[in-house]
Parts: structure tokens; sequence; C-alpha cells
């Protein structure tokens, strides 16, 4: 019975989400998703766990990479840059399939099982790389920093590039996506700014004092 | 049968933890914890929805305080600052159970159940802190960088302070954490340790061009 199926994973994919989008995603079974691919059922078992699984395919593939871009980043990388240059090497897992992304994350925005499973999918992917930075020599509290940043960076470039009208590629905005988290993390309110703050009945001067350290704790 | 039992939560919460540490989490009901606490389970469940939700019960008064906090935050604060600010408000929440907090946080740790529940409050608390801060007028990208940011660095300053040998308070741990932070985003490896580089036969130059632009995506 276990007879070679040219593609065969291809095909389940592409025949869930079809019907995933026809009918949605509660109201189909594993066997209509086997029918329209024209395989078996069991066919559908060898190659993911349930339906659920068919939309999270990619995702040991990309922490694979990213585990291993991190290793392999040269001697003394800077944490954050480690992992960027990692997610960027997933970047071709992407790229070609903007499409199927853009109804992929439109599927799992709208059922909550889904994005709940798609979050910790990403929290395991942030734990893996901040253990890969780790094994590089960096220190934990920097390790798990770096690496949730670079993950948020992705998954903000990413929802960016999925929307883009214009269609612009997922390096171009992971790029933003990470120059817009340097601003945040360096933007204090500047000090003129500061001086022409409405309400001044609402800002006691200790508010104003722990304005002037930044972020402050 | 409703009668006023004087904190009945407070007693349900410790006999809760006290059965949870004695002979694990998963063998505990909740008939014993009502027991313990001397109260019935009719009252347990005015409380709780279940065992695991008297772990996360502190959950929505910090996500409260958070949206509260950013939404007080003086007009032109940073949105990262914001973010700080209204999680150090929080503080209180945390400062006076550390000894809580270390067995939560232990129980959480060995139960990937109860972890999967404190991952998607952590998110759940991010997103309420973006769509605070797009309320504010910040730009969608930086609200959901500055969020994710901001709960980063709680976690971490978290972690520390209960690890913390010498019992420095949860303040001066989201401080260090924040700092930290600022560190990993513009850490990037200087020239002169980018020119000492090892394994030279590793680095061809269109890495090491990328890495001279610093992250590159």
């Amino acid at each position: 019975m276990a007879r070679w199926e040219p593609d065969a994973r291809g095909r389940l994919v592409r025949a869930a989400m079809e019907l995933y989008r026809e009918r949605g995603f509660d109201r189909t079974t594993v066997a209509e998703i086997a029918a329209r691919a024209g395989l078996t059922e069991r066919t559908f078992f060898r190659h993911f766990a349930d339906k659920r699984e068919v939309l999270f395919a990619g995702g040991e593939a990309l922490q694979d990479l990213v585990v291993e871009g991190i290793a392999a980043a040269p001697p003394r990388t800077a944490a954050l840059d480690a992992v960027a240059e990692a997610l960027r090497s997933a970047v071709p897992l992407f790229e070609e399939r903007r499409v199927f992304a853009r109804q992929r994350h439109a599927l799992i925005a709208a059922h909550p099982e889904l994005l709940e499973r798609e979050v910790m999918k990403l929290t395991s992917l942030a734990s893996a790389a901040a253990a890969a930075l780790r094994d590089r020599g960096v220190a934990p509290t920097a390790a798990s920093l770096a690496a949730e940043a670079g993950v948020a960076v992705f998954k903000a470039g990413f929802e960016r590039w999925i929307d883009d009208p214009k269609e612009r590629d997922l390096a171009h905005h992971m790029r933003a996506a990470l120059d817009e988290l340097r601003s945040v993390v360096l933007d204090q309110a500047p000090p003129h700014a500061r001086s022409r703050r409405s309400s001044p009945s609402r800002a006691p001067s200790s508010r104003r004092t722990s304005a002037r350290r930044g972020a402050g704790f």
C-alpha cells in the first residue's frame, strides 16, 4: 500500500487550503482533504498528525534553519545580528508562497485553537533561538531578549509582507521592522516635547523625573 | 448557601499551592483543595473555573493595570516608556509574594499545559498593550514591537527576580532587563572585533558586508 505518490504532501496542503476556504476549517474532514488530493486517508496520516498540522508543517524546517544559522554565525557576531541573519536565511521558505501565507494567516486569525498553536510554535522558535545563542556563550538574559526581539521583528515583518499592496519582498519588510525596533527601543520623548506637554496638572514632578530617565522601571 | 467566607479566594490559592507541592498538580482535585481550605467545592467554583485557573488568577488584574497605565501616560511619552511604566506600576502585585511566585514558576515550568496557558496569557497581555498604544496614536508595527519588547523585558526581569539569591526587588530586575534589551538591540560587533575574527576562510565577503550593516535581513 505504501506506494510512492508524487508530491503527496504538496497536494494535501493545497487540497486542505482549498477546502478550508470553501467550507470552513471546522467543517472540513481529513477524508475530504485526501479525496480532493486524489489520495487515501492513510497517505494523509503518513504526512500529518491531524488537519491542523497541515498548516504548521513548515514550522520545524524554520526552526532548524534558525538554530543552524545561529550556530554557523561567525564568532563575535552580535546576538541580535545572529538571530536576524538566521531568520533572513528562512526567507526563501516563504517568498514563493505569499498567497498561501496570506490565506493561512487569515485562517489562523479566525480560529482561536489555530492561533494558540501558532503562538506556541513561535514561542518554541524563540526558545530554540535563545538556546542556540547560549551555546555560543551569550548570557541567558541577553540570549532570551535577543531571541524574542528577533522573533517579534520576524512577526511584524511578516504581517506587513502579507498585507503589502506593493508586494515588496519579505526581506525588505523584516529589515524595516528591525529598523523600527531600533527606533522603538531608543525612542525617548525629546526634552522639548516634554516641556510642551499638555495637562501639566497631571504631571507631578516624580513622573517627570522618571520620564527623563527614559523607560523607567 | 452563598454565605460570606472571609478571604475565601486567598485560602483557596494557598491550599491549592500546598497540595500541588505535596502531591503534584495532576493528582490534586478541586474537592481536596476546597477541603484543605475549609470551604465547599461550590465556593471554589464561585472563584475559579478549574484547578489550573487558581494559578492564573492575577493575570486579569495585571492586564487591566497595564492597559490603564498606558492610557494614562502623559501625551508624547515614547511607546516603550509607556509600556515599561505601566508594567512597573504592577510591581506591588508581585513584590510581596516572591515565595508564591517562585513556587508557581516551578510548577508551570514542569507542566506543559500550564506553560501553554502562561504563554497565552502573556501573548494576550502584549496584544492588549499594543491595542492601548494604538489608541494613543502609535502606528501598528511600532505598537506591536514596543508591547512585545516590554513584555519580554518583564519576563526576563521576573525570571531574574525569582532566582535572585540577593533578593533584590522586582523593579531593580526589570530596570536591568530593560538596560540589557537596549544593549542587545544596539550591539553590533565592533569593527576591530570583526577584523580579528577567526576562521577567515568561513567568512566570505558577502557575509562580512552584511555584518557591517548590522543585523542584516
